[in-house]
C-alpha cells in the first residue's frame, strides 16, 4: 500500500503523519473506457491517475460537447473537489477515455491538509495556473484558428496518444471534440482527404501525410 | 501608508514582518484611461485595483480582441505577475478602462511571501480558481450563446457599471469585447433595434427597455 504515495504528485511535502492519515483513506478506483467518472456536481475528492486518460468536458444545452481538459497518467483532476474551489460550483462531466486505474484523496482530507501544508497549496494553484493557460489556449483557438487547422491539431495528437496512424475516431467524436457538429467535421475531413492527408474509412481515419497535417496543425499550410 | 495595506485582500493573512516588506516595496501606479497597464509577457507584481477598472483581454493574430476577465476595485491582477504561474507564459494585454488607481507588489516580494503563507497562498488559489470558472463561462458563451443575447448581456453590464442606459460604445468596441467583427455587430443591434430594445445614435447606443434587454441577456426571449 506504501507505494500508492508515490503515485500522488504532492508527496514530497507531505509529513510523515499527513502520509499516513492519506494512506488509510485513499481508495482506488477502476473505469472503464467510456464510463462516466463522477455525478455531475459531486465533490468526492481528488482524483488521481495511474494509468488511462480522463476527459473533462463541457455540455451545452443542445448537447454539444466541449473538451476542456485530457488529463493523463500522475495528472490530478481537481474537479471531483469542485466544493473545495472557490466559484467551480458548475458542472462539467468527466468521462474515462481508456481504462483507467486511478486513487481518490477524500475531501476531508484534502481540505484539511491544503489548509496547512503550503506545499500541497502551492501544488493545487499549480494545476489551476496551467488549467487557465489551457482554457485561454482554447478560446484562442475556438475563435482564432480555422478548423481544418484544428481538426489537423486533434488527429496528430490523437495519433500521438494511440502511437498509430489508424485511428479510430467517428466524426461524431471529433465534432463532439471540437465544439463542432458533424456535418461540419465531415466536410473538413474531406477537405484534407483531397488533400492526400488522411483517407476516410469506415469508423477509421488513415493519416497518410503526418508531415503536412502537422503543418496544417500549426497553421503554416497556405 | 500605513492604510495602503488594507486595501491588499489578503493583508489579513500578513504577519507584522510581512504586512512591512510588502509597504516598505509597494508603489502606486496611475493610469489614464485607454492606457496599457503592462507591456506584454513583463512580470512587474501584482497590480490591486483601488478604483477604476481593468481590462485582460487576448487578441488574435488578425488583431481581433476578446475579453478574458474584468477587474475592478480590490481585485487582485495575477496577469502581471505571470512568471511566477505555472504555464501562465502566453502574453495578454491589459487596458485600464477608467483612469485607475492602483498599487503594485513587487515580483520577488509576492514570491518571497506566497512560498511561506499559506492564506496567501489559498489566497492566489482562490483568484486562479475564480478565473478558471469565469473562463468556462466564457468558453459556454462562446460555443453556446446566440450573439444576441451575449450583446443583451454585454448592454445590461455596461448599463449597470455607468449607472446610465446612455451607452458610449461604438459597435468596434462591442465586437472587440465579444470576439465579433463590427458588421456583424452592428446587424445584431439594427435587430435590437427594431425590437424596441435599444436606439442606435452616433457613438451611442441608449438602452429603452431594460426589461426585455435583460431577458435576451438570459436567453429567454423567444
Amino acid at each position: 500500500m506504501d507505494n500508492l504515495l508515490s503515485y500522488i504528485p504532492f508527496s514530497s511535502s507531505l509529513s510523515e503523519e499527513e502520509g499516513k492519515e492519506v494512506l488509510n483513506n485513499i481508495k482506488s478506483l477502476s473505469f472503464k473506457k467510456g464510463e462516466k467518472v463522477n455525478p455531475a456536481g459531486e465533490c468526492s475528492g481528488f482524483i488521481i491517475i495511474h494509468s488511462g486518460q480522463l476527459k473533462v468536458y463541457s455540455l451545452s444545452e443542445d448537447g454539444r460537447e466541449i473538451t476542456l481538459f485530457r488529463l493523463f497518467e500522475r495528472d490530478l483532476c481537481i474537479f471531483t473537489a469542485s466544493c473545495l474551489l472557490k466559484d467551480i460550483d458548475f458542472s462539467v462531466n468527466i468521462l474515462s477515455e481508456e481504462d483507467s486505474e486511478c486513487v481518490l484523496i477524500p475531501t476531508f482530507i484534502v481540505d484539511k491538509i491544503r489548509r496547512k501544508n503550503i506545499g500541497v497549496s502551492s501544488y493545487i494553484c499549480s494545476v489551476l495556473s496551467v488549467h487557465l493557460s489551457d482554457l485561454m489556449w482554447l478560446i484562442d483557438q475556438i475563435l482564432n484558428k480555422r478548423l481544418d487547422s484544428r481538426l489537423a491539431a486533434y488527429l496528430c495528437e490523437e495519433a500521438d496518444l494511440k502511437g498509430t496512424y489508424s485511428l479510430k475516431i467517428t466524426h461524431e467524436e471529433a465534432a463532439h471534440h471540437l465544439g463542432s457538429r458533424r456535418e461540419v467535421i465531415t466536410r473538413t475531413l474531406s477537405y484534407l482527404e483531397k488533400e492526400g492527408e488522411v483517407e476516410l474509412r469506415r469508423g477509421e481515419i488513415e493519416i497518410k501525410n503526418i508531415e503536412r497535417l502537422s503543418l496544417r496543425a500549426k497553421d503554416s499550410l497556405r
